[in-house]
Order: C-alpha cells, then structure tokens, then sequence
C-alpha cells in the first residue's frame, strides 16, 4: 500500500531560468524585500506576467516555489496541514504553506483576494517581524527558515466591490504594480513564446492594444498577453489568422453579441489587409 | 471483501466512430488546440452537439474521454482524489481528473460554469505552460501526460446573470462556437439517430425551426435536435406523430398555458394537413 | 452483529397489479418510451395517481420499482452510495439509483423538483444514449441495464417561483401530462378504494369537484384523489360523513377561517339534503 | 465498557390513564384513523391540550407512545438511524421512527412545521397505502407494523408566513382541531392539575380569557391552559396569588411595558376584590 | 493515556454562600418552582445580578449548579452528549445538561436567546409534566432527578428584533423580573465586592445611574453593576478615580466620540470636585 | 511515527525586552488588571503598537504569551481543544486559550470583532470572578492559573456597521486606548526598527502625517506605523526613498487612481526638495 508520505514530493523548482523581461526596478525592490523578510503583494490584470515574474525571481533567488491558487474553499487546514488516519493512528501532514515555511521556500498565494478571511488570518504571524507560523491543531509554533518569502498576486481591477482585502491585511505587504508590456516588449514576448515571425506578432500586439480600448464599451476584462499567444500558437500551427483570432482572443472574451461583431471587424481589419 | 480498487475501471472509450457531421473548420482547431496544449471550450445551447463532437474527438485522436457533469456541490476532491480509510490505514483515490492527467485522457467537464470557484480554479495551473496538477492532500506535483487534454462545455445564453465564469479563467481556454446545424444536416442527423424516413425528419425539423421563433416569447430555452430525436424515435416506434410531439417536443419545453396551445397548434399544422 | 450488507433488501416489487384506470394513450407511450430507453417525465398535481401509475407500469412491465421521495437535503451520495467503514475496513454500499441501474428496475424520483441541482445532474448521463451512471468515488462507470427505467414525477402548478428544473433537465425527458380523472372514473376509484357504496362516491366527488373550483379564491393546492378516499374510508368505517369530511377532506386544506367557512357549507350542502 | 444497544430502552408507555376530557368526537374519529391506517394531525395553539390527547390515545390504544420534538436542525437519520462504529465495524442503531414502525407504536412528532423538508419527506411513504419506511443507509424498505400511528401536532396561527407545510404534506393527514376548553372544563383541569379550589381556579380561567382577548392588541401568542396551571401551583404551594399571576402567568407572554401594564391591572382586578 | 472519562468532573458546587442582597420574593417563588417543577426563567439587563442569584439559589438548595453559556454554534449535542471513539468503540458521554438531569443538579442556560432552536427544543419535554430528556442517539429516555431544576436567563431589552424566543418555548418557563439594585444596595455591594470604602461607592453608583440615563442618546447598553465594581477594584489598588473610570467604565461602553465626551465630562464632575 | 503530542511546544515567551514607548498610564493600568484579574481591551487602529505593548507586558510580567489571531472560521474548538484520533483511541489535545489557562500565560486573541460568537462566548466565564473555562467536550471544568490574563484587541474605526461585540462582551474588559504615537516618538520608532537616520525618519513620519489626514477624501485606512518602518527599511537597504514610498507605503494603501495620485504628489514633495 503507497502511504502518502513514501511519494516523491516536488517543491516546482523550474529547471532554467524563466523567460522574463523586466519593466522597471521591480526586480531590485523584491530582492530587498528578500533580504528585509518583507512580504510582496503583485497588483496589476490577469495574464501581464505576474506568475511568469515569480518564477524569474525564485530561480534568481535559487529558491523553490510553492504555489497555491486561492479560492472560496480554500481553507486554513489546505495551508497548513492536518492530520491523516493511519493504520498507527493519526499522522501529520504538512500543508503546502508549511512546507514553503520549513524549506524556506517562496510561496506564491495566487489571486489572495479569493481566499476567505481564515486563510488570509493565518498568513498575518508570518508578515510582520515575528515571522511564525502556529500549527493550532499540533501546539506548534513554527518560526520560519531565514530564506521564506511570502508573495501574493491581487487583480485590483476586478470584483473589487464584492471581494477585498482588508486594510489590516494590504498593510503588510510591499505591493509592486504590473501591467501589459510595452507594444515592442509585448511583441518580443509573443514571438518567443509562439514562434510566429515578427510582423504577425507586431500584427496581434496591435490588435490586441484596439481590444483593451473596448473595456469602456463594455468588456469585462481586456486580453491579455496569454491570449495573444495562444492566437499566435495556432497561427505557427497552420490556422488562418483570423479563424485563429475568432477562436483564441475574440470568443474567450465575451458572449455579447454587438461586443463581438465589433471585435470581428478589428481583426477582419488586423489581418485581411 | 470488495475493496474498491480492485474493481474495474473504464475509461469511456467508445468502441466505433461516434457519428458527427463537421460544421465548419471546429475539427482541425481542436487538432491543434490537442498539439499546442492549448484547452477548449464549447460553446453552444443545449442539446446543439457538443457532447457528440468531444465524443468523436477522443475517438479521432485515439484517447480515453472522461466526463464530468459539473454542478454546485461538485468539490475539488470529487475532481481530485481522496483518502479512503482501509484496514490497513488510509489510501490515496484519483479522482477523474487526476486519472486523465495520468493517463493522458480528454477530460470533459460539461456545463462547467454550474461548477463551484473551488473546481475551476483546480484547472487553472493545467491550463497555462506549466499544466501541472497540484494534489494538495498529498503534497504530490503531477505534470500532465504529453496527450492530456482539457475540455469545457458552456451555454452563453442560459442563466448568465446568476452564475458567470470568471474572465481570468475563461482566458484560459481557446472557445470553439456551436449551433443547431443548418436544416439539411439536421434533418440528416434526426433520421440517423432515429430510423424515419426523410419526409417525417423534415417536419420535425421544420417544426423544431418554429417553435425556436417563440424563445422571444417566453420559451427559456428552444427545442434541442436531442428533443426533434426523442420524438422521431416514437413515432418510428409506432406513436402517432402528433400525440409522439406533444409528449417528447412541447410538454418538456413549458407548463405555461399560452405557450403549450400555441406549440400544439405548430404541431397540429405540421402533421394534420 | 448484525452487518447491514446481511439484511435482506426489498426491490419494491408489488405482488398483485396494482388498479389503475387510463386516460388516454399514457400507457402505450411509457411502454415505448421503456423500449426506445427515454427517460420519463409525469406532470400533474399532487394526489392525480402518477404514483399509482408508476406502480402499474412496473408490474405491467414485469420490473422491480424502486422509489425515492426527492427533497432538498438528498445528496448525490444517498443516490448513488457511499463507503461505509467496517471491521475490514471500507465497504461500498449501492444506493438506490445503483441498484436500479444495476437490477434494470425502474427507478421512480417523486417530485424531483425538490431535489438540489447536484442530485439532478448525476442523472444527466443515464437520459442520453450513453445511459451511463459514473461512480465519481470508485472510479467505475455503470452502463444500465437494458432495461433499467428513470421515471420522475413533476407538479408544474406548484411552488414555480422558488423552484424549477433547469431547460437541459427537462429537455432530457419525455413528459406525459396527468390530471383528475373525469368523475365517473374518479367515483370508481373511490369506491373500489374505500367501500363506500356509489351514492356516497358520487357525492364525494362531487364535492371534490366543487372544493377545486376554490382554487382562484386562494385554496393553495385543491383536494386530491387521495383526500376522497380517506374520507370514504371514515364513512365506511362508521364516522358521520359531514364529520369525515370535516376532518378528511377540509381541514388538511387551509387554516384561513373564511375558505374553511365556504367549505364548511359545501360540505353542509352535499350531505345534509 | 457500555455499549449503547446494552442500555434499557423505554418507549415512554404511560402507567396509567392520562387524564384527559373530550371536547368532541376526536377519540372516535382517531380510533377509525388507526383502524383504517390515516395518519392524523392535530391543529391547535400552544398548550391546549395536544400532546396529553395523544398520551389519552396511546394509552387507550395499549400501543406505547414515542414522541419527538420537531427543530430545524433535525435530520432524517435522527428519524431513521444511523451506522455507529464499534470495535467490531459499524452498527446500524435504530432511529425514534424507525424503532415506532418496528414496534407498531404511537411515533408523535411535535410541531411538525419546524422540521426541515428532508424530515418531512420520509414521512411520506408511511402516509400512503405503501406504509413504508425506506432505510437508504442500509437498503432496506421497513413495512410499518399493523398498529403503527404515525401523529403530528401543527400551530396554524403561528410564524405562518416564515413556514408552512408544503400542501402535498398536508393532504397526507385527518386532520382533528383543538382549541381551549369552555370555561368550565378547564377550570376542572385546572383544578385538577394543581390542587387549588373551585373558586382559584374560575378566577385564573376567567383571567386567562380576559388575557387571551388581548391578541389583537399585541399579544403574539395567548395564555395557555399550561400557564394557568403553572399559576395555580405556586398558588396552592403559598405564594400570594397576584404574585404568582406575575411570574407564571404574565412575564412570560411579553416585554413590551404597554402590555404588560395592562395584564398587570387585569391580575389585580381578578384577585384585589 | 488519559482517557477522558478517568478526568475529575467538577460540577460547581460552590464552597461558601454567594453573596446576594434579595430584591424581593425572588427567592420564595424560585424554591416553590424547585418544588413544584417548574422551570424558571431570569427576565433582566446584562450584569444586574441574575448569574449571582442563580449561585445563590444553588448553594441556599445545596444543589450543584450547572452553567452553560448560550450562542449560535451551541448544538443539541453540545447539551445531550454524543459518542467519541475510543479503543474499544464507541463511548457515550454525557453533555452537561445529562448531567444535569442524572444528578439533580440545577441547569443554568445563560443568555438562551442565543441558542439555535434545536437546543432551545430539546429543554421542552423537561419542562412539562413529563420532565424527561430523550438521547435520541442512544435511544435512552431519562426521567429527571427529583431535585433537577431547569433556570435561563434572558435579557428583554437587548436585540429583540434580530432573535426572540418562541412563545411556545417562553410558556414554559415562570419568569422572574430583575433589574438594577436601588442606589444604597448597588453602593453597599460595589463597596462589598471591591473593598472602596462607602464614599467612593456612593460616588461610583451616582455616577452609573448618570450614565444609565443616556440610553436615550444611543448608548446600546447601559453600564453594569459589574462596570462599576470594576473601577471601584482598580481605584482601591491605587489608580486615580478619574483614569480608572475611563478605563474600566466609560470606554467599555461605547467607541462614540460625542458619547465618549458626554461621559467623561460627567466623570470630571463626580470625582473632580 | 511522530504523534503531535511528542512535538515541542514552544509559548512564545521573548527572549528579549520588546521595545516599547509607553503613552501614559496604559502600563500602570495593565499591571493593576493583572494584579486585579481584570480581562483588558486594547482599542485603536492597525499598527499602532498595541500587539507590540502586550509582548512588552507578557516580558515585564515575566509570562509567557500565546497569541491567537481571530477570524470568521476560527471555531470554539479552536480554542478549547479537540479530540484526536490515535492508535489507542482518541486523545484529548489543549487548544491555544486552554494552554494559557492551566500555564498562566496572557492569552491575546487579535481583532477579537473577527471572531464568531461561540468563539466569544467561551470567553465569558474567564471574565468574571469565576475565572473558569468549562470544557464541554470532556466535562472538565478548569480554574485559571493565578497569573492568567486575557487580552483582546478591537479596532473601533472599522467594519464597524458590518460586525460589533455585544455590549454584553464588551463590558467584561477594561479598554485601553491607543493611537499612533506623537510625531517624536514615532521618529525614533522608525528610526530604531529600520537603521535610517535621524532625518529620514522625520520625513517618513511627516509623510505618514500627511496621508493620515486623506482619511475624509476615501482612503479605507490611514498608513500605519508598520508602513512607514517598511519604506525605512527599503531606503536603508539602498532603495531610492521615493522608489520605495510608492511600494511600501502608497502601493498597500488604495487601488484608486485619484487617490494614488494625490499620494505620488506627497511623496515627491517629502523627497525631492
């Protein structure tokens, strides 16, 4: 019988380094805040690089990383851990974020505004300069290894009246502010990751800056740099452009049927020209 | 003793070629979505072909399919796995989406906007470069197998004010439009699925066209081809062809009134004169 | 020690045919419906005789029934089974939606509309031509047996605001429409059912026809079949009948003194003249 | 160490006859009822006598008598039963209805309109023709024991606006109407129940109607003969009758100042002459 | 290993009388209720005595006493008892109203408007004639020890929008009026309870009833006997009145700033002068 | 096999003085609850020093101090304690306020509002002479150690509508008030926490007065201590000081454009002269 402890556990270090373009200082701030022990808040859309800029920067700090996609029912045993019934009686297993404070990982809390307030609660002891982690259900107090860092990502842009975090939480952490790459950046980013020459990527970019104009008329959230690759990745794969502009970036985008027309003819006009 | 996991297990792998007649260019976009790792989605109204079309996909590309009604209590673990007490302590047990990651599988989370945050969320990191599966519970990290793919079903037009998926997840996924086929072909299909001749699939069909004029007056949702199929399979079973209508096209579409008599009527000019 | 797998288990099967007097073609429709493998819908008010029906069908048919009273707390689990831990460790027990999959019985879902969404969709699979039932937490797929039958019962006039089923639902079955029956018919089942002799079974449901007309005067459901019986079998059993009626038929209807008045009367008027 | 099958069970069978004066022709009507297999309910405000008729007619009937107090957070297995584990695996234990089907008792469940809809629901195939108890745990279908009653009391002038019983409930039951006594029957009873003399106990009756006209002035619920009993009591064990009026008869019914002040005049008027 | 059954239980007896100034014939009409078996209920502000008396009516019965602070999340269970797990099985143990009940001990349910309805409704069949409290789970029915006696406490005047208790459950229950004590008694216990010498007490019970006669401008409640004694015990171990009034008194009360300024200036005049 | 109970367990005792600047009489006062076994509320707003002056008394007192931080989810067994399963049975484990009983510890429970009511209400018998924790699970009823003290914090400008203590809580504390502390001793504050000089600490803090007053122009919560010892500590660390106000101190505080702006603005009139 494979006991859940006998299996190889993996921490998600990358193997080389992750392909990242720096925006401005945002990679100096972070390794200070490393070396301060202070916790770092992501702010900026979905799909502008924030994922991609933590892996950059746990390979940089040679560091593994955990990650953790936050949501409703994320609840604080998911973080820390709980116990297993054995056939010795009960086990400890540890949870992903105790796992990051052993090992002195950096754990990654993606889009923390989802997470209910129990779990937000428990990373508080670890942001200020106690640096512990109480294990309520063992008695333990875990003070964390010198090299953890605790990151979060937070789309400031969305469902902001429904959900948020609460001032007492924001106020522990460095918050660095993303956004979409300039266009020349952003087309270097799409031909590196697709394949697609530089003037269809010069092509999708542009496209893709006329669609984040339409949040005004109505779009929920603009495309983001993901979705011009994805277009991109059919396009090398042998999809005609606009078929693979209709499936990859417009469709994913909205059901709105006026929205949608309006979209067609920008890529009718981005490619049949 | 039975213990569970010495029964069998099936993976869903239909025997002969799912019937499916092309719409447009929706087969060779997901050939290259499956080549690229890129995950779909269908969109479409109900009973429109979407579960057949994964169906002959899984077939074409010669993986297992796997498929998931998606629905408010469906949690992670269903999707995931969980620890099952045995007499010799607990054992670790894959969910559906934790086997057709293993083994390569298409997995099919059909009406996926009906699932929890919790759920979908669990997709996320198998939908951008790194699909990975993070098994929480046993702190294990599973890389997708090479022919794993992810596919989603959604109908825009159905209860989008209540219950939407959230933008940052559905620009994860390449979306693939359907429709009810044009009335040829699904005159064609009718009488496949169901053995009537041409004459009574083209009444039926002529007659699902109308009654789809009424959505605007107050049907929630049109007649599927599945319904049109329903009701030529009774009649080729000997019902007659109005008394086969009103029982498996009209009664299940409304319990309004107004609406039954002005769909009976439909009926009645279809087949009386 | 009694195990609970030991205790012997009842499939329902009746042991004579059960009455059941048709209205029209609703025989003949089920039975196709049995050999064409649709699922069936009975719509109609409570107290018509779907029930009765349903029980009529299955010994017509020669399979076992097995019923389940639908509410708001049935999980899918109480469906569909569970593990339960004995002194071996865990052992699956089938719930009775598998049982019926398994035996080829008809499984009857009363009232389906109280049912939670989660408890709806896992019979989703079974109505289409996969007729499949998964077992999420064994990891098996049940195909039905050939002549498994899914039967649920459905009242369109009450509680439509608060609660419906979902289009794709509906759409996934053939529904037959049920009523009063016509006052001679209804006579002769409260007479078979309760002893009386005809007058009194005349009068009875002459009464019931007049107390249904109340309906508009804000009479919340109107009295069933089922009401005139147990009436009839006060009557039959000695108790004076505007008494039997007093305490059968109008009290279990409302607590509002001007309705419980105006019944009061008819009841005065059909048995005191 | 204690088993709980070891421990003595009682079914709460009454000694000797509970005092109990009928007001009609309920003992007839609910004798035919458990001849003829109707369940019946009992309407009526709090405290007029339900729950000791229903102890007069388990003892009348010689069946023992098992009552349950309804809540919203009683569930079906509190009903039914439940698997417990022991040393030896899990043991099925009875359930209060379960244990009433098996022995043919009186099963009295108390305020029926607090249950949640998934307690009323089993109730259902008990109501009807079938008489029977589905164990879904176990698999097995219980059929009630030949004397087996199934009672319920239900308030009608009570909280009707926040819950009702559905009426495909309601049409389940005979139902009998309670109310207070005439004057002269309960001041008997209030004689009776406490000791005091005639003169006490019309004087604590004629309050009690005086208080009960204040209903429409505020009141939420009127005094019952209970409260007058209460009174009573103290009375005949030494404690000043207007001070015992204050605590056992009027604190209860309110906190509103107004009120209050008026009942108090009404205590002095009755007993300051 | 310590199982929890071979821990002492101590049931609360208190060693020395409670120190309680009576108001009235509180004390008569709570031992004929003891006597007479009826379950009281303390009607009364937050802190003016009623936890006091309840202890001094345990101690002057030579019963103990049994407190169970009510709220939200308090279930049945927590009352009743429920199985834990042990080596050997299941073990039933005994919540504190069982205890209660075995040993005729008196049961004290403070602030029970708190408490969910289940709880609230397992107290009914102790409070009748019958005086029994069913464990449903075990299926035992225990008659109450002799000397048993059901107390609760309630505070009228405190969010009697949000929860009430049911009038069904209040005319259970004989109800005792409690309030705060008149100056002279209030000064001679504040003095008692802290060791401040008369003056200071009389100042401190002026200054209170000065601050009760806000209610009227927005204080939510009104400060305690206990509010008072605690400033009296800081300022005899040495902090200066006016510190420890506003510490102990006035900022426990509200977070208003005008309220706050009208009550330290009422302190500056009680103790400036 | 590790069991928990093996685990050390450390109390959180300092090794060290914590720095602490007193404001006026809070020390005093703290020491005279002690003395006194009065349970203390520290009221004021995020990061102003009140977590920091309970480790300073916890040091002074010479008591160990176990923190809890409060939250929507943290249950009273959280607290209390719980059973564990083991291969024995089932072992009782001490929670966090458990363990602080019987050790004498100060117990802080952190933004005590977060909490639910069960998890207050436990507290309640710990605030008054009682001075007991009755552990319902086990029937133990513990007496607190001498030294025992209980300390909450509440920060009274905040969520206030959402969710308030009952005033039946809130008058069982003595409340302290704290606010950030004068311009001077904030000044050597940031200065001793973050190794900046003399001048760059005065800047800091004026910029921090700056922003405090943008509270009436939207901003949820004015910047804290905390904040401004971050950006220090960044500048310390070579980070250009208005590179790091934008990440530590603006960056945390608000999402809105309008606001930031504003606070850009302060921030290049603190630094760029």
């Amino acid at each position: 019988m494979n006991e859940p402890s006998e299996r190889p556990r993996q921490s998600g270090r990358p193997e080389r380094e992750p392909f990242y373009l720096p925006a401005g200082d945002e990679v100096a701030i972070f390794e200070r805040c490393h070396a301060q022990h202070l916790a770092v808040m992501l702010k900026g859309p979905t799909g502008c690089g924030k994922t991609r800029f933590v892996e950059h920067m746990a390979w940089r700090l040679g560091r593994p990383l955990i990650t953790i996609a936050c949501h409703d029912d994320l609840t604080a045993s998911d973080l820390v851990g709980r116990f297993l019934i054995g056939h010795e009686g009960t086990r400890w297993v540890d949870g992903p974020l105790t796992r990051a404070v052993r090992e002195g990982a950096l754990c990654y809390l993606d889009e923390v505004v989802e997470a209910r307030q129990d779990t937000v609660v428990v990373l508080h002891p670890l942001t200020d300069h106690r640096r512990l982690l109480p294990l309520d259900k063992t008695g333990e107090i875990l003070e964390a290894a010198p090299r953890f860092q605790l990151v979060v990502s937070y789309n400031p842009g969305y469902q902001r009246l429904l959900k948020d975090l609460k001032p007492s939480t924001r106020q522990r952490f460095v918050a660095l502010d993303f956004d979409f790459p300039p266009a020349e950046r952003e087309a270097a980013v799409v031909s590196h990751e697709s394949g697609v020459d530089s003037a269809i990527a010069h092509a999708l970019v542009g496209l893709g800056r006329q669609l984040r104009e339409l949040q005004d008329r109505g779009l929920a959230e603009v495309p983001s740099t993901r979705l011009l690759i994805a277009s991109a990745r059919l396009i090398a794969d042998g999809i005609e452009p606009r078929s693979a502009c209709r499936a990859a970036l417009i469709a994913p985008l909205s059901d709105d049927a006026t929205l949608l027309g309006a979209m067609t003819d920008l890529v009718e006009l981005a490619f049949a020209r």
